[in-house]
């Protein structure tokens, strides 16, 4: 099919129905708007599958963003390839090896945010802070909440499932991508790369290290030092040393990928390094408490291990941070909110030289510790959006082992709610807010 | 000799000098008082024969701190141990293998902070935050700047180096101190660790891996993931992506140490991995400058390899920053004051994904980031004290390779400007605090 034959391909009436924001806030209308057009030789046109509702997508929604103009909605989106701008066809030059093996036709998942893969940032997997970095549904980038919608950079930012289906990896046997539903497909997107990532954050951190590798600090890094200086470590670990407490503060629908995401590393590295682990998973609301219990039940014991887990109100994960403990706090703190009660709740609860891996998007209030807080007990942080792009194929195998979890629509165990028609999403967006639904899909064509 | 005669070592008159602060701020007496014992069987009594003044003395000085009783000052020492309580004994029982090893005659170094050497903090190597930890020079703890002092739990807190001397590390060659001054070793109390700390902060961390392993992020870490996963990254690194570019904000003391460390792993990391660098070191005061520029050009090629290198202004780091990576700004900043103007200025200056390893000693003020600024960065923070006693053995390391810089006494590049009497303290305090010297020892024995 050549690129003409492509945009023939789209409706023939040039509209498309779409969820759109209106300022200053809570306005949700569903609208016809003009079908997305190749506009720059690197653009992809995709036809959505399905696109999801996400909590980031409140803050504009609320008004928080000081956005003056309206937008379409959403930043999750998985589809088909329905039309492709001259830099992928076949005899085009100049552009990256990731240019020609895009096809139309081809399945895929488009991340958060736009990154081309080739500048530094995409390079070295920072790819949500490419140089030419942009989130889709802000006025100037529409949305995946739509029938069609125009990925920018598309060589670069797109997923292709297809070419993964058929790829054989490193020799390895190849992803059998065959049993993942589209919804579970979706989660790749934003919530369970995000999840995976604040997890990541905190087992990758060198004051994690020496539980890990069984070294004391500060030789457990990437940094060499002689033997002489290795063989000078004033101590050594013990058995009991190799214990592991984390926190998750949150239990939204990113709180709890990050929990499964957790809990699946956690038993690897219990079964390879005899890591022993306690996990607590903190939610003021007790609703997402017990989602977050039936998600743990659905769990089957490779993705557990025999660590120790509980879920907690604000008030008894405190307890526990300390109990667990001997009183010394959780080794790290997801934190999966992005607002100041939970960063003080991560600080409260985390042990001296701990981590707080911050994934929570955060807003205009200053950071609420003072510097005599951060010093005295030589907190860590890291802090920012998830590199989408590059977390994909850790999140893409935690989701194929963790179809106990992520496979179903509407089971409890399940993180996904519904799919609903766009008429709807005036009614889930407010139903969204107020907490009264978990995460939600829509199907643009149903 | 045994304990008592051990004992009758010390002074006969029972009476010592020491260098006393009275609050609220500014009052420093040189003062007898009774020369200090043992009181708990795990203590050491040393005499000490160099005693520093630390910037961190300063917000003591200054009345920052809010002590409201007078206090022994200093907490950087080394010394010869002249009485050891009875955890020390042959015959003693329960006690760790190290108050076995620590004799009558030894020479030692004290870290800044009582670490004990056998609970969890200190076993993991993050000493300073020992179960016991207690900082030396506060109305509880008397501090070094004394003709004697009393070292709790010594078998955890001291370096012993008479046993380092005699040891052959682990069967490689024996640590050969012979040629370190006093006034050379005395750094490992507390600034060269400190320095060594703030740049191991930044080199360790897994933001920095991609460069130094050639895997993109999140591949080049502790965490395991399936050779299917690492094949399906996105990208790969080139060849120009293996340039780091480190800020330095604050060239005092500890600035310098961590200059001169980092650029030595730097040039390690260069030639064993042909990594590239290019090292910014910022201050606002042209003296510091000079130094820093004298220091720098005393180190020898094998501590510097072939990175670019610049002391800057404030202005001019800012400018050099953006100037040298394109306007992305350092990998990491080391921030080496302890203040807000400092911090906002690390953050200016540091790229997204970018690393703040502060060692500065923070106060009261609140951090000076919004939650924006720092989600919208992925700025990642390491705050904090050293864990001297852990960061030791590195440190010991870094100052044999450079003696270049720490082996002399008010040589142009040498760290330390002058060694004075117990009758000067009152004018080397005022002439610090203004700036109008740089490190200050005390002899207190002259």
């Amino acid at each position: 099919m050549s690129v003409s034959d492509e945009k023939a391909a789209l409706d023939v009436s040039g509209i498309q129905k779409a969820v759109r924001w209106y300022p200053p806030k809570y306005d949700i209308r569903v609208e016809a708007v003009p079908i997305p057009q190749i506009i720059d030789p690197d653009d992809a046109i995709v036809k959505v599958k399905l696109a999801g509702l996400c909590g980031s997508d409140l803050h504009i929604y609320r008004g928080h963003e000081d956005v003056d103009a309206d937008l379409t909605c959403g930043h999750e989106l998985i589809g088909e390839v329905v039309a492709l701008g001259p830099s992928f066809r076949p005899d085009a030059t100049g552009r990256p090896e990731l240019y020609s093996t895009l096809k139309v036709g081809d399945k895929v998942v488009s991340p958060f945010t736009v990154s081309c893969g080739e500048c530094h940032f995409c390079r070295i997997g920072f790819t949500c802070r490419c140089i030419h970095s942009c989130l889709f549904g802000i006025p100037t980038l529409p949305g995946g909440q739509a029938q069609y919608a125009r990925i920018p950079k598309a060589g670069g930012t797109l997923f292709n499932l297809s070419s993964l289906q058929s790829s054989s990896g490193s020799g390895e046997q190849p992803w059998d991508l065959s049993k993942l539903s589209d919804s579970s497909l979706l989660l790749l997107a934003d919530i369970l790369p995000t999840g995976v990532f604040a997890a990541m954050q905190a087992l990758q951190h060198p004051k994690i290290a020496p539980i890990l590798t069984g070294k004391p600090y500060p030789y457990g890094g990437f940094v060499p030092s002689s033997p002489v200086g290795q063989a000078q470590a004033s101590t050594a670990l013990q058995e009991g040393d190799k214990l592991l407490t984390i926190g998750i503060v949150g239990l939204g629908p990113v709180g709890v990928c990050a929990t499964v995401s957790l809990l699946d590393i956690l038993a690897g590295l219990g079964a390879s390094q005899g890591l022993q682990y306690q996990v607590i998973a903190i939610d003021p609301i007790e609703s997402r408490r017990t989602k977050m219990e039936a998600v743990y039940n659905a769990i089957d014991v490779s993705g557990k291990g025999s660590g120790r887990f509980a879920v907690a109100s604000i008030e008894d994960g405190k307890k526990l941070a300390s109990g667990w403990t001997n009183g010394a706090g959780c080794n790290a703190v997801l934190e999966v909110v992005g607002n100041n009660s939970a960063l003080t709740l991560a600080y409260d609860i985390v042990r001296p030289f701990g981590i707080i891996s911050s994934v929570g998007v955060h807003q205009e209030p200053p950071i609420p510790f003072t510097g005599r807080d951060v010093y005295n007990k030589n907190v860590s942080f890291d802090f920012g959006r998830c590199p989408v792009r590059a977390m994909f194929p850790i999140a893409l195998e935690i989701l194929l082992k963790r179809q106990d979890v992520f496979g179903g629509v509407g089971k409890e165990a399940s993180l996904i709610d519904r799919i609903v028609s766009f008429d709807e999403a005036p009614q889930v967006y407010e139903d969204f807010d107020k907490g009264r639904c978990g995460k939600i899909l829509f199907d643009p064509w149903r």
